[in-house]
């Protein structure tokens, strides 16, 4: 795949893309915005550079008047300024969410929300960076969608791309939950299950897109990873706009490759930067399971050495041991004055029931992770306790059931009569 | 629980209820706005009555100002008006998705939509009731929430009573889909599996309204039903929002107790007699299983005579024998030049994966249900291919796994290397 986005910017066109070049997170080299997403100088991950004079000219009321959904930000994104360019299934505006319950159990006297991205479309923050990757995959020219997985994206690229018509095929570890496989399969695409772990599932569709077979076909997270990791940062925004244009003092967000995490922060980074909310400073938290840590732990050890690890436990959604964003991620954390920590897989099943019988949010194992690592931020005395705090829930509840299901079950089981009910307890 | 909602219209109160009373469905007579749900004088059911010429004052702008969820609606609402009064998790503003690749499967040359409807917090429209209801409920003075429920409910119920810090007991058949459970309890309030039916629950459910130990227990369903069936409404008044202020010439809605068609019709006919569309006709379609069909039966038969049935199949969401709304459900039907047919199991499990695999929707088995029925009807000649259709998708596919669990997964599976993949057929 040759071609570049069409970036043409003509007087009649209303709202062209603020995207000039792709632009080496590494070394800074420049390159077209085309379906490339390693440096050729120094092998550095590609991200998107943006004319910052068009930047600064978007305003808080063209925000407004877009739609709900996460394209009302298109003016701050690489593509999908063109409603008809879209491939999407209208992602994003998801509940910000009072967490005063939660704040109380943890002892926090600052407002605490819940960003729920689970209320998307496939019911996962993936769902943001699909529909940018896929909107830049049509217009790059590519004629299959495919993703490497967790489970979540392949949820996510297989719904898109049942939605738009386009073929599609997903590759997931052969150890997935199995609501996340059967949510995925059941758009009718190819879903192959890889004997191994998503770091191999990873590296295979690293191989694969330079095969002649797969020259047609996006891979969300591979060669055109750049726009895909773009979506990430309207979480950031619409945080900041559904606080009223303004940014919060604390956010705790969870890492697989890391990659979220410093999109949100790029994202408060640009709004600053063009003026949409005040310049107030931030602090980044990030958050693991304790059976795949090599973020955490590098920063625990105050190095930039990230060694990978073999995953474990049951935050599979995470459960990147070689993480791409790694060192971006530690760079964010230590910048903004934040921390990490990490969470088993008991304290992630007691958070997932504890945010549930405190907000009413049923999260996967992601967000158990987040809230666990909250509590424990808070316990180290690592988060302001009297600041406000955002914590990210970035997926479903109903997809890692088995989290929840030798814990939780009916309370009471009685036959149909009021004698029943009675001789149960349920009269007093 | 014998107070009633404040209706005190004060020239200061921006926005006051258009709610007068409860009306009797069967004889006309007239209640204040208590927790009643049967008339007094011939037990026929109870609704939400208004003062028609302010309804008629409600206009699209005050509409379209209002916040992007179902509250917008609440100046034709009985409760909610003061945001400061709600219980809930603000649901609504659910997506309207183009149906094009399933319009073209079944034949259909006019616009098909689907409104997907598992898009709220707790994924089925139930949320809608339960907002509506709860906000009534606190209103009237309760103290704890609770319903009967055959899955889709106990989930919203739990889930907004733990937002809402408010103690709750859910009624469900104890033969419930583990997801439903599972979602339910994990908000941590009481759950009582009953060894019986849905009817057999709601049964029990009205018994326990009239001890003294459920006095200050909100029954959803039950003892404040009339608020609870106005939320319906609110999935009629977006269909028609969300189509520029117009009706659909048809609309295809799954039956339980047949209370939401009978609701999607009265928001309709309320659009039209304000104002706020124009005056089009539109026909109603209603969809049962074949496991639980009495209202689709008795219209075959041409009779008002529903003969309640044991329930059997896998759409238990829509599994009520003894629905408490079938005759107004045929009388809507009827009376708007529409139909009803039912989907057996397996109709139900292929229209599941159509739905998906055309639309990028995954369904609960009751929009199997729904899906299956349209094109039943399409094919049948009962439904008009041409004209512009909405089918609802009232719930999430991930709440009943195992209607699909045989049926898909992944298509491959291969060991992580170019040459397993290659000898897989992946590279062609």
């Amino acid at each position: 795949m040759t071609s570049t986005l069409d970036v043409t910017v003509s007087s009649t066109d209303p709202a062209p893309t603020a995207a000039r070049h792709l632009v080496c997170r590494g070394c800074g080299a420049q390159y077209p915005l085309a379906a490339q997403h390693a440096c050729y100088e120094c092998f550095g991950p590609l991200e998107v550079g943006y004319d910052q004079a068009a930047l600064a000219r978007v305003t808080r009321e063209q925000i407004e008047a877009g739609p709900q959904n996460l394209w009302r930000y298109s003016p701050l994104l690489p593509v999908g300024q063109d409603p008809a360019s879209r491939v999407s299934l209208n992602p994003g505006c998801t509940p910000l969410v009072r967490g005063d319950a939660l704040a109380a159990e943890l002892g926090m006297t600052g407002q605490l929300w819940v960003k729920d991205d689970s209320a998307n479309p496939t019911h996962s923050f993936k769902d943001r960076v699909v529909s940018v990757a896929l909107t830049a995959a049509k217009g790059l020219g590519f004629t299959r969608f495919a993703c490497a997985s967790t489970g979540n994206l392949a949820n996510s690229v297989a719904a898109h791309a049942a939605h738009a018509g386009v073929p599609s095929v997903v590759f997931i570890p052969s150890d997935l939950e199995q609501g996340k496989v059967l949510t995925t399969a059941v758009y009718g695409g190819d879903v192959v299950a890889i004997e191994g772990s998503y770091d191999d599932v990873n590296r295979l569709c690293s191989e694969l897109t330079e095969t002649d077979e797969f020259e047609d076909t996006a891979f969300v997270n591979v060669n055109v990873r750049p726009y895909y990791a773009e979506g990430s940062k309207t979480l950031g925004y619409e945080i900041a706009e559904q606080l009223g244009w303004r940014l919060p003092a604390q956010v705790v967000i969870p890492m697989a490759s890391g990659e979220l995490l410093t999109k949100v922060d790029k994202a408060f980074s640009e709004l600053v930067a063009i003026g949409l909310v005040p310049d107030t400073p931030w602090k980044i938290f990030g958050a693991q399971s304790a059976g795949c840590n090599p973020i955490a732990v590098a920063l625990h050890a105050d190095t930039d050495v990230i060694t990978p690890v073999r995953p474990t436990g049951i935050a599979k959604s995470l459960n990147i041991g070689d993480p791409a964003a790694g060192l971006y991620a530690l760079e964010a954390v230590r910048r903004t004055g934040g921390w990490m920590d990490y969470a088993d897989d008991d304290e992630i099943r007691a958070a997932i029931r504890q945010l549930a019988r405190t907000t009413g949010v049923f999260a996967e194992t992601a967000g158990g992770v987040t809230t666990a690592v909250l509590g424990k931020l808070v316990a180290a005395g690592r988060l302001d306790p009297s600041a406000e705090t955002v914590v990210l829930n970035t997926g479903e509840g109903l997809k890692t059931l088995d989290a929840v299901a030798g814990l939780v079950g009916p309370t009471h089981r009685v036959k149909p009569s009021l004698r029943a009910a009675r001789e149960a307890g349920l009269l007093g």
